[in-house]
């Protein structure tokens, strides 16, 4: 093939396929005739009550997902390690396609709090109001079509994250009934226990790295871009943290008394924190920036295209300026960070005491990016710390320990894990951005990493597979807390663009390929 | 009289006096006499209770202590100045008298918690076991001389500070029977509220400044040396305190999407409060230090014959090392102190979030030497914070002041008092320390100041009357804590140095008045 009908067909120009614009048009017309029908199936999968702990519905959830695949095609399994929630794991192939996309979400949700539910966090239903003013509730035997897309649906896992399992199963249904085939191979792995922590994720891919194989995994979790622009995400940020614990006297002492001849522990305190970082969030421990991994001429174009949102957060959070030297938050977050998320010594305030503490505590959430290690970012900080003329311990010292070392701390670091970035310029990746913004008619937003933490290092590390973040729900979802929603907009979006990846990818990939 | 007749007479080798050790001698060989019926009497005080808001107690301890002091010759009157307890005044001149010592007291308690008590806080008994383990009851009514020097009167206020008005009692009384005359003119000054935070002490002075005129005051409250040698105090530390709020995002803000572009407030004050001072306690404040007063060469020599308790209290303490770059306690305790007494930011161990916090805390105490005052080093400590780039509030700011102001502190300053520290070459005070000294035939510890935070400032600021401090109680009495108790030996030694300094001191001062 020239690369001029290669060109052709990405465009939908030549072959049997409609152009993408084709394939949205005919994906919007069958999601128009078929709202009402979508948003009660929907609201089936979301009635079934999905914390991880409770396993019965967690296995009702695994059972309805796994029956729903059957139904379009797939041969499912479901994946254990141990005593966790399974993972729905679903092939779809496709004739002819030659290459594979494995598309992860999860099913469980976070736990709840009913009191602070306007209504059962099971018992989905329609409103007409924005997250803080849930507004009527609409009652679902009793819609016609079309509905309002500024309307949500309230439930939990609404939004997080069962969204991108129903958009897929609506995409495909959509594709079956105007007849056009997905182009690609597909796989499914729908995790059950992401809210709680994921414990069996890594054992499970060891588990199952044959199973796994493919060219590019599609993350479907978190928010679109809070313009309300979809977006792509490249890559998260890992994390190690660490409490920390510095001694002065054996009893609390009367700091009359004895101030400014017993060492006060929190001021040994500050004075280690402040010597880590100075007053702009650049971390002054030596080496620490060593494996940090430049951006790439791709990533630095795409955060300047990034819509401006600091302008509004800085107005919604009361902020006059940002620690980071005037760059953007999409910026700043691509450069570890070091958080200091608590600290405790004596009382403040009402409580306050004219005491010197015997003990001063920090706890520190440190946040890796790409080529940072948590296990040598550790060695680094303890070996500055060590320089500060400090005495580490891990377990809390006796009293021989503490009249024998001037200045001890003591330090429990938490489990961490390396951050990962796929390249925008990776050849997994070019023919989904490609087809999604085929679909959109629009660029998207192109995020290279997102600043919290979730372990797609597992993909690239583990499964040796590109990894990117595609999330279509709203933002303001409410996500974690009360009143979950999905704003039906992004589900009608999520289903054109997850139609747009099942149909074009194949092909620009065999472009991208040949060229 | 010529110089050599006064020592003559000072040494009580002239004139119809005996010598101090003589006075003594009597003394205490009335007290062995009496030792029950003293123990009697004393139980008799102590049983009346004297938390400071209860105020029919309080006036019972009132009347009672007025009542003793007019059986004892003296002229008595109740002081107040609004709504606290009543200061027992009383004078007892003494004819041919040139020179007046006001002697201070607290009638009144610390409030107690019965639960923790071993007895009743207010039916005395002696015991014969230490302060941590009381040991047996010995039953007042079959006491029998000698009484063991080392058993302990228990009671609430037995040392802190019913123990003072007691010893003067029965050093008038012994001197009254071995008919020995007190050479000086007495006023006595019993405050009924020093636990409850002296609220009317100031007032009752500034209207009774001419009452409260005389040469000397002697402040009886706090303990002996560790050691247990008598000690002299001839100051305090003044204070002053600041709550301080550090404000970062106006909410809580995932420190991983958020972390090195959200200012974190943590970051923010331990950076401002390790500029504060070094890592050796040292201020570095600019001008902090300009109105110090230094150390007179008897103050120096002073601390260097104090005996050594800082080798004892590192190992209690398990400290390796102290902040005070090797000088003993008595010695950093002339210095100001900038004491973290507490810090407040987010969460650590099991309750870490991974947050940017709204605010951070931390609550200082400033501890004051002669001759700072507390609103030049408030301002002093305001300006260096405005210098490190904060803007100052002392009211919660709003969201239009957080948005105009990029690093924002609320600072809310307590109350605050001057320290005080009497020459120890003042000729009012030299007649004491000759007193007592000969009383005892040995050296007293003479501590420039209490690292803590009483008063003084105001005997000599608002009454322009020299102050030192004379305790009498034993170190380890419980002050403050439950089994509060007074060991016998320590209610001997006082009556002897009381009835010393009541007898000797005229004499003394007409010699210095006279060099």
């Amino acid at each position: 093939m020239c690369l001029c009908a290669a060109i052709m067909m990405a465009y939908g120009v030549a072959g049997a396929q409609p152009s993408p614009q084709a394939v949205r048009d005919q994906v919007r017309q069958y999601r128009q005739q078929h709202e009402v029908e979508i948003v009660r199936a929907y609201a089936q999968l979301l009635s079934i009550p999905n914390v991880a702990s409770d396993t019965a519905n967690i296995r009702a959830n695994a059972d309805f997902i796994s029956t729903a695949l059957e139904k379009r095609g797939f041969k499912t399994r479901l994946l254990s390690a141990g005593a966790g929630s399974p993972v729905v794991y679903g092939e779809l192939p496709s004739p002819g396609a030659r290459h594979t996309i494995l598309w992860y979400a999860h099913y469980d949700g976070q736990p709840v709090d009913k009191s602070q539910w306007a209504l059962d966090p099971w018992l989905p239903v329609l409103r007409d109001g924005l997250t803080t003013d849930p507004g009527k509730t609409i009652a679902l035997d009793s819609l016609h079509a079309p509905l309002n897309p500024e309307w949500r649906i309230y439930a939990r896992a609404a939004s997080d994250d069962k969204a991108p399992i129903q958009a897929l199963f609506t995409a495909l249904d959509a594709l079956n009934a105007v007849k056009l085939p997905i182009g690609v191979n597909l796989k499914v792995f729908f995790e059950g226990e992401e809210e709680a922590g994921s414990r069996h994720l890594e054992a499970i891919m060891r588990q199952n790295t044959d199973l796994l194989k493919g060219d590019l995994w599609l993350l479907s979790d978190g928010p679109v871009h809070q313009s309300r622009r979809m977006q792509l995400y490249f890559g998260a940020r890992g994390e190690t943290d660490v409490e920390m614990t510095v001694y002065g006297p054996a009893r609390p002492l009367h700091d009359g008394h004895y101030g400014n001849w017993a060492p006060n522990p929190a001021a040994l305190l500050v004075d280690l924190l402040a010597s880590m970082r100075d007053g702009e969030s650049h971390i002054l421990i030596p080496g620490y920036y060593d494996d940090v991994r430049p951006l790439s001429p791709s990533e630095r174009q795409a955060i300047a295209q990034i819509p401006d949102v600091d302008t509004q957060l800085k107005q919604e959070l009361g902020l006059a300026w940002t620690e980071s030297k005037g760059q953007p938050v999409a910026m700043a977050i691509t450069q570890p960070a070091l958080n200091i998320r608590g600290l405790e010594a004596g009382h403040v305030e009402s409580k306050a005491q004219n005491a010197i503490s015997t003990e001063a505590k920090a706890s520190l959430d440190l946040r890796l990016v790409p080529d940072q290690k948590p296990d040598k970012v550790q060695a680094l900080v303890e070996e500055f710390i060590r320089r500060q003329g400090f005495y580490i311990v891990h377990q809390t010292p006796d009293l021989e320990t503490r009249r024998a070392h001037a200045k001890i701390i003591k330090l429990n670091w938490g489990s961490g894990y390396a951050a990962a970035r796929t390249s925008m310029d990776d050849p997994a990746v070019l023919p989904v951005i490609t087809a999604i913004e085929q679909t959109l008619g629009t660029p998207l937003v192109k995020m290279p990493m997102l600043g919290g933490s979730v372990p797609m290092y597992l993909f690239p590390d583990l499964l040796k597979t590109p990894v990117v973040g595609l999330p279509i729900v709203n933002h303001d979802n409410n996500q974690h807390a009360a009143n979950e929603n999905l704003r039906l907009q992004n589900l009608w979006d999520g289903i054109e663009i997850f139609a747009g990846i099942l149909t074009g990818t194949e092909k620009n990939w065999n472009v991208t390929a040949k060229k």
